[in-house]
């Protein structure tokens, strides 16, 4: 590709499109012409990029002319209906709905795991959901060491994660308790502020939810790995930032802590923060804002054989979306 | 036991201690007299008890006398040092704290779950932790048709189950957020507003928590299951009062998700909750205040084979600490 790309942004105002606009301009991308585009409602708002405003266009299907690479998020509809009219036009398609991810035409990509997968791509590149994308940059590098069976793993997962809608709605919430004023919520089915929900996404007949088989299913594309089993528990929980999980996983090999240590030390997009006698564990506080995530609470877990439990946290606007999405990007 | 009973609360002024006054009320338990101990700071603090006014006195070895039955709830120090003088004094002793829970000569008790253990008593009955009597409630049930064999859970813990003074903080730094201005931590080593912290209790050389072990070895006990393991990752989330406990359980015989359903609606204690598709599952906010505890989210685990996922919360104040120490007082 030339030195200087023409990308566009579908999506530009929201939780995610913040974040890739600043980190286009953070990470030096070779932008040559920024097109913003979003519905018609947020059509003329300004967004700033590298020193100017740039104005937000409303998306149609005109809109991909000339675009070198189209990162979208918008939601899965957006992407199904606008992605392939993006292709046709020549762009490359790095997509963070949920709506490609499955798809045996699309890689399904963590850079950090299987970058290698971006070449086979046909147009469209599918980002990860977030807590899947959080849990294997810690998982990963154990499994090439220990081969993972299975995992058992409960989220505790940030407002941002659901959009800029939802920290309004958590910091209004707040205001409204600390003010003695009744709370009024319309995202979330139930209080958020000073409340946790075991409800992420919608739910399947198994009782499961969507959000919740993502790990499995996303997880055994990424890491190539068919047979690998998860049983998770995703929970909204009332913090602004950053997405943490708690593992307990099962391997194959026997496994050692030290030599866990020592492969989480050296795997990339990670930070090893484990010294809980010091108070030194992952916190999504810390993690707000921070491109790596961080793994700590390293133990050997006491019911599982061949068993490692973890807890780790991480941005999920950054590696669980905007971030690895840039990553894509950069490795095209 | 004769009819009026003289009462001892030890810990009066603490978040347990008040619910435990608010339930000898509530449960017309038959007391002729009531004495409040704390320690000397709080002594002379008037506490309201069935539309009267009760001092409270500082904690002694002389505090005992004529005392039939004696509540403690002020740490596992207090606990050590003073239990064994009321039982000294002819008094039964309901703990709460750790202090004697892994003491054979001490019945540990869940009364839905092993009632009859109390009659083993030698004078002291220990309550067990809330996290745990709030996951058993919803376990044992099952444990009983299906088997238990091990499980996994992670937890969402209310900060009252840190004391009066951890609700304060959280409230603190809330309004400090809201207000613009720094935040101040004390009893947590890290901001709980708006955050959550994988450190619940003192950290063991295993990497897993005090807290997190309970659940296995006060298990075994309450259960009278000697072979039952338990991984657990407890967190401190910003919660008010009630916890939740995320739980994947695998068992000896096949289990029936049907058959699940039916044991649980039956079950002492617990409410089922469970209609996701409705946004009907235990919320902490809906537990709170609440006598039994509630369970959702039911469902086949997809990583365990004879494996149930499930949700459960629970007020930690009630049915963790002071509602499960009265039901055990009323047994006696």
């Amino acid at each position: 590709m030339s030195k200087n790309l023409h990308v566009a942004i579908v999506g530009a105002t929201g939780a995610v499109g913040v974040e890739l606009i600043k980190l286009l301009e953070k990470r030096h991308f070779p932008v040559g012409k920024l097109t913003l585009l979003a519905s018609a409602r947020s059509a003329g708002k300004l967004m700033p990029f590298a020193g100017d405003n740039v104005c937000v266009e409303e998306l149609t299907e005109a809109s991909f002319a000339g675009v070198d690479v189209a990162m979208f998020s918008a939601g899965g509809g957006i992407s199904k209906q606008f992605a392939p009219v993006a292709v046709k036009a020549g762009a490359v398609v790095v997509d963070n709905s949920s709506a490609f991810r499955m798809d045996a035409d699309v890689p399904l990509v963590v850079p950090e795991i299987n970058g290698a997968d971006i070449k086979r791509h046909k147009g469209i590149i599918a980002n990860p959901n977030c807590t899947t994308a959080i849990t294997l940059i810690a998982l990963h590098p154990l499994h090439i060491e220990f081969r993972v069976k299975r995992i058992i793993a409960s989220s505790y997962q940030a407002v941002s994660g659901t959009g800029a809608q939802a920290i309004e709605e958590l910091r209004a919430q707040v205001a409204a308790i600390v003010g003695g004023q009744p709370v009024v919520k319309s995202v979330y089915p139930h209080q958020i502020a000073f409340n946790v929900l075991p409800h992420v996404d919608s739910f399947l007949e198994t009782g499961y939810t969507k959000e919740e088989m993502k790990m499995q299913n996303e997880g055994r594309r990424i890491m190539h790995h068919p047979t690998f089993k998860a049983s998770v528990t995703c929970v909204r929980v009332p913090v602004y930032r950053a997405h943490s999980v708690a593992v307990s996983a099962e391997f194959e090999k026997p496994v050692s802590l030290d030599r866990a240590r020592e492969v989480l030390a050296k795997a990339p997009g990670l930070d090893v923060v484990d010294d809980p006698v010091g108070n030194l564990y992952p916190l999504p506080l810390h993690c707000a804002e921070k491109d790596n995530c961080e793994v700590g609470r390293l133990r050997y877990d006491c019911a599982l054989d061949n068993g490692l439990a973890f807890w780790v946290s991480g941005d999920q606007l950054l590696k669980g979306a905007a971030l690895n999405a840039i990553q894509i990007a950069e490795a095209l």
